[in-house]
């Protein structure tokens, strides 16, 4: 069946180069662990000197507080279905949430001991938290968890997701250093609360070199990049440090097609454009130890649940036998790595992630 | 968290239905366990008199023997890498495989006891299988197995998948009596063997009503169906067994926005366009017992990790609260199904699957 593979060196080297430009620009670094899922991987950062995270859902900051993790910001607006899921967890480490609405600060009334809070703001992205012009709002919410002896604010939170969006480097600067201003206008307007700046998307930290005042990012995908990364500039090709590894089940020479064992069910339906065409995945060229480049661009063009199809893959298909195993970089490597079980690092080595059994 | 619920009267009717419907075209009924990926559901089918099953991988044929089923196709073709797998699984229940090249059969050589192959025929899908004019390959592979006295050809094997390609049931027809005459041809030039006719898809087995000289269907979808179907024509939007209840996280009414917990990570990206949008569930009304369809149709449009976003969602906007609980029915059952950990029944039962702990 597919593996998927890690290539440890890359990962440490993201790692690494991430946490330096964080160091370099005076940014705290709270990496999100929502890429990973595996408290190993997460582990490795302790030697980049991070000892706070970032994760997506209350299951996942269970398992990395399980995993030793003292200081965790769960990156999702607080709902009440948390609350049981909150104080048990607040019981373990310090925990931090976000609030985009006073309508969540009711069901935090009872909690027994210290969480902190973070504002979302919204910069323009249009998909969580409050327009960063709505000072009223944010303010509003602040003075009313005041109530609450056990609530803390801490800052403001801004993942500028529409950095992803179609655009030249100039727009991404552009939606870049309008949520810098933004949250540096929270700052200023609520100074006397000493409120901190938390900000991060893969994209904006791998290519911006201005962080204003932040305090902190909270970078996740950087860890395995992937193809979309790759697509918009913002790591090379032989930074991507995870491939699926799929078997080849069948050949259609007279069809120039090529079937794998690698469907949806490993690499997600994420899927990303190239020369008009839907792809999955991208040939990549097994090599000593890992993968280079392919002389030749091929991609995985068609999934249904466990076939994956290279379609026009020319003369590739006379030279793989049934049997053999093809690596494919995937197009968006949270969602592939959500489905896996594990990782298989080159050494051989298994990597366990919240999936494992 | 999001929870997959399960309607399991509208389940155990789809099974009903499709098994009298096999029973009254005289049709053996295989059915496809990819979908559910659990034995309790699995187990509901023998009620219906079914004793045989197909999955897609040997992971699902390993845990469907475990769960007791003594007769079971593995509908992918066979790659060496299952070797070990299908020697093991040959002792546990009668196996059968699929094989559309003879480059596939000298890793057969060493099997120990019977397994049973299908011919994969591909009638126009252009996925696998062997061109169904083909006859040469075809006989040219069931000489060569012949040679091995555990390997018994059994018949033809043919997934019509391109029946869910758009088109309109008059093309949807005539892929499905291109397939039927395809097969029943191969039927008759390779007639000294008895070779048994296999076949199905959800929507060909779901909508037509003539099939020919076949001998078992093997749906899947159809347990649960989805808006795929709906959207075709396969299903009522009231025979759909399974929707997502998500938790309303955020409430944005200046953007007609409601953000849900429920994401890529719970739906899947399987997408499908609706009034020139992508969209990824459709929201239904919770009722008494299970839900009902909404008065308006309104969908889930925004997919990131573990956020879900209605966006343009009117009125609605206004009548939720956040911690509420909002019910979408999915885009692709099959996917969304395999990313859920567990189902709830609307009586409140655990249903694990393959991927329970």
């Amino acid at each position: 069946m597919p593996k998927l593979l890690l290539d440890k060196e890359r990962c440490l080297r993201n790692m690494e180069n991430m946490a330096r430009k964080a160091a370099s620009q005076n940014l705290g670094f709270r990496p999100h662990c929502k890429t990973h899922q595996s408290a190993e991987i997460g582990s490795w950062l302790r030697d980049f000197g991070v000892d706070r995270i970032t994760v997506s859902s209350f299951s996942m900051a269970h398992y990395f507080a399980k995993a030793g993790w003292k200081d965790i910001l769960v990156a999702f607006p607080f709902q009440p279905g948390e609350i049981e899921n909150l104080i048990d967890l607040s019981g373990q480490c310090e925990l931090s949430i976000l609030v985009d609405s006073p309508a969540s600060l009711p069901f935090l009334k009872h909690i027994p001991q210290r969480i902190n809070f973070y504002l979302d703001i919204d910069t323009g992205y249009g998909r969580t938290g409050i327009k960063s012009e709505n000072t009223d709002l944010a303010e509003q919410i602040i003075v009313k968890a005041g109530a609450n002896k056990h609530l803390y604010f801490r800052g403001f939170y801004c993942h500028a997701g529409h950095s992803y969006k179609p655009g030249s480097p100039d727009d991404r600067k552009r939606i870049h250093q309008k949520a810098i201003k933004d949250l540096e206008g929270l700052k200023k307007h609520f100074n006397t609360l000493d409120p901190k700046l938390l900000y991060g998307d893969t994209p904006n930290c791998s290519t911006q070199q201005a962080f204003g005042e932040l305090d902190e990012i909270t970078p996740g995908n950087f860890v395995f990049y992937d193809l979309i990364q790759f697509a918009m500039g913002n790591c090379g090709l032989d930074d991507i440090a995870v491939a699926m590894e799929c078997p080849v089940a069948g050949r259609y020479p007279s069809d120039e097609r090529i079937l794998v064992h690698g469907g949806a069910v490993h690499f997600s339906k994420e899927s990303m454009l190239m020369q008009g065409r839907s792809i999955y995945g991208q040939l990549v060229q097994q090599a000593e130890s890992g993968w280079l480049q392919a002389r030749k661009t091929l991609y995985l063009n068609n999934l249904s649940q466990e076939h994956g199809l290279m379609e026009q893959c020319g003369d590739l298909v006379n030279r793989v036998s049934i049997g053999d195993r093809l690596l494919f970089l995937p197009v968006h490597s949270c969602l592939t790595a959500n489905l896996a079980r594990e990782y298989l690092t080159l050494s051989g080595e298994r990597i366990t992630n919240i999936h494992s059994s």
